[in-house]
């Protein structure tokens, strides 16, 4: 026997039944943003190297994968120092980058506030590990062109309306603004120059709580007395233990002094959302730094991890383009929610499968297979195996719905028997 | 202004009218496919280079992008001297070497008679020119463990009911076999060593015609009474212009001695399969040398080129898996229909823009919102603007039916003068 063959390492195939219920989520996801106005687009799985490289994707940037240059030589070879010299295309580590990319080359020909899903792979070649894939899918919803909240609000919702149709009940919208974080920052006493790393430390709270948080702050030596402040912060006496959403419930939550523009421009976003739990956090961080607004993240009871997020990123399309934009984003963590969704039955299509005797012709079972495809089913030809129990559960577990065995002689559907087949 | 930002050499994007339109034909292919009973699979997009590069793939391996191994040092750059040394990885190039590997990996899990459908980008470094990208859709159907005629009636069958639902009326099936083939050039008096290098230039009597065949065999050099035989063949006076499809018409097309069997297995495809027109091409070749049956085309009467093709390849899984298997499959060139086919109205769902005032709540906007989208609409938010007309013509372009202006005041949908839109 050969040795065992698999997919490249930290990339996935997907059998049929894994296959079918991806595009049947995927197809959930596409149908309500699409109720919620926005439009699809796509871009090639590759960017020029130097806009994937162009500080806008993080510490991603470093899990792009390169594509080699072609009609390299010896020499370039031999004088080569970084895998860059040699790939001027890169695989896309997000939605994000080649968003901003094709905005800033399609600008005329698309509408003043642009709505636009994303539903694609991205590769980052990260180390393999459970959950986590060189190849995955995600789902982004972006909207470009609108400054005001109502870009927040029809993103959040429609993400809200997303969730709810794929039976993801009991959600939660976590929501918190950059500049609200970086005004608690100051009032605290953290230095403008130390924002970005104790942001850094402050994201962890999920993972290593409040205590571990000032213990790590402390050790990486920011200023003690802001540390300290923080910490008296965290162990304040809370007005209410889970603050309903509102401008009061978001100034109770922060230190005296926050920016009341901002907090007047985020409770309006929590009064708009239908259809969601929204929960203001004043810690949430979120990791890219191009964020420059509001910032969400949706979390499941039963999971302990979000199942997306987003924000407003008011600077970055500018970045190819030349000139600001405004822009706002959510993306849905399609691998993490793929597994957990309950979606009714497929009743669409019922499949039958025709069972065959080796003496059948084929210009009859074609004839058979017509008219039952014309009669709006799927259908399978199985050749008749000597032990017929195995090729049922088969059918059964794929989807078949009927089977009929076929003798020479059946010229129509009218002379075969049907069978009801039962899923295990 | 920002220099101009463009995708990468040779790749598309897909603005919302475009993408829109290729996913309604690629969902048409794919509910066809799956009402033949054939089932969606998805590999990687990349595959380990050993497998690309294993000699499945034709010319079209040169055009594989290679895909940069990580943590490379300076002395993997310095010892390199193909970039194959630095690239593990590649793009696929086909669908075909991908489905070879995914089976050999899952067979177990498979039907005994497996029926796969790719819908998926591939990946080619050609010299981009009109109609020729980089990366680009294919459309496959593949039936692995069928060795009977039934795999390419099915496969040609469920390519005829494809076309036909596309609108494209009036395709013919040209249809060959290697065996007749390389029968034809026995009897006609080449050597078996130079049958493939002939085959290359029989390639071309589409493009250069009898004459030029001749010719250019006379130039390479081929056995000259062979070449002067095969001219005479093609000077013969033929019993038909065009002949019929069935077992005597093949045999007149041949010279005598065609393989009997081989011959009514071909005329038994033809006689089987349902919705399209066959014709016997006793000089169709197909490229790809894996080939070892059953070859087909097929052709639409406006087009000068073919809108897809396949065959039998009973080789070609074996390589990976270490046991033969065999296989037939059908490519559908899904870049050469997608302009040319006709689609019916899409009126799933109809599109509704709410044109508001400046002074109209987001919270109201995004009840009316909420309303028409449980009401089964697709909505639209567009800030009312100075000058309405460009709006209402984008919007229309964009697929949306009506309007409504919505100002401050305005509770539920029963508030809104709803206006119908007209296409341009």
């Amino acid at each position: 026997m050969a040795s065992p063959v698999n997919p490249p390492r930290g990339m996935r195939d997907f059998l049929p039944v894994d296959k079918a219920r991806r595009e049947r989520v995927l197809g959930v996801i596409r149908s309500v943003f699409s109720a919620h106005g926005f439009d699809e687009i796509e871009t090639p799985v590759m960017e020029d190297s130097s806009r994937l490289h162009a500080g806008l994707g993080g510490d991603n940037e470093k899990l792009a994968f390169g594509v080699l240059r072609r009609g390299l030589t010896a020499e370039d070879f031999a004088t080569a120092t970084d895998s860059l010299d040699l790939a001027d295309l890169g695989l896309r580590f997000d939605l994000t980058v080649p968003l901003a990319r094709f905005y800033a080359t399609h600008r005329a020909e698309l509408p003043t506030v642009f709505r636009a899903i994303q539903v694609a792979p991205v590769w980052r070649a990260e180390r393999p590990q459970k959950g986590r894939y060189r190849q995955f899918v995600q789902c982004d919803i972006d909207i470009i062109g609108e400054a005001g909240p109502l870009a927040e609000i029809e993103l959040l919702t429609a993400t809200a309306d997303t969730c709810a149709e794929l039976g993801l009940t009991g959600c939660t919208f976590r929501i918190n603004d950059r500049r609200l974080l970086i005004g608690m920052l100051e009032t605290l006493g953290f230095p403008a120059a130390t924002h970005d790393q104790v942001l850094i430390t402050i994201d962890k709270l999920d993972k290593v709580g409040q205590e571990g948080v000032v213990a790590e702050l402390h050790e990486r030596g920011f200023d003690a007395a802001a540390v300290d402040t923080l910490d008296a912060f965290f162990r304040r006496p809370r007005p209410l233990e889970q603050p309903s959403f509102g401008e009061q419930a978001i100034r109770a939550a922060l230190p005296a002094g926050a920016d009341a523009a901002v907090v007047a421009g985020l409770a309006a976003i929590g009064l708009a959302v239908t259809g969601g739990r929204i929960e203001f956090d004043p810690f949430l961080v979120r990791g890219m730094g191009y964020y420059t607004g509001a910032i969400f993240e949706i979390e499941h009871p039963d999971l302990p991890y979000s199942l997306g997020g987003g924000g407003r990123y008011d600077g970055m399309i500018g970045r190819f383009l030349g000139a600001d934009v405004p822009a706002a984003g959510f993306s849905i963590g399609f691998e993490r929610i793929v597994d957990l969704v309950r979606l009714r039955d497929d009743e669409s299509v019922a499949g039958v499968a025709l069972v065959y005797d080796s003496d059948v012709t084929s210009t009859s079972l074609m004839h058979l297979k017509a008219e039952l495809i014309a009669n709006g089913r799927r259908v399978r030809l199985e050749r008749a195996p000597r032990n017929l129990k195995p090729l049922l559960a088969q059918l059964a577990a794929s989807g078949f719905v009927e089977i009929a065995m076929v003798s020479a002689g059946a010229a129509t559907v009218a002379d075969l028997r049907m069978r009801k087949l039962a899923a295990e």
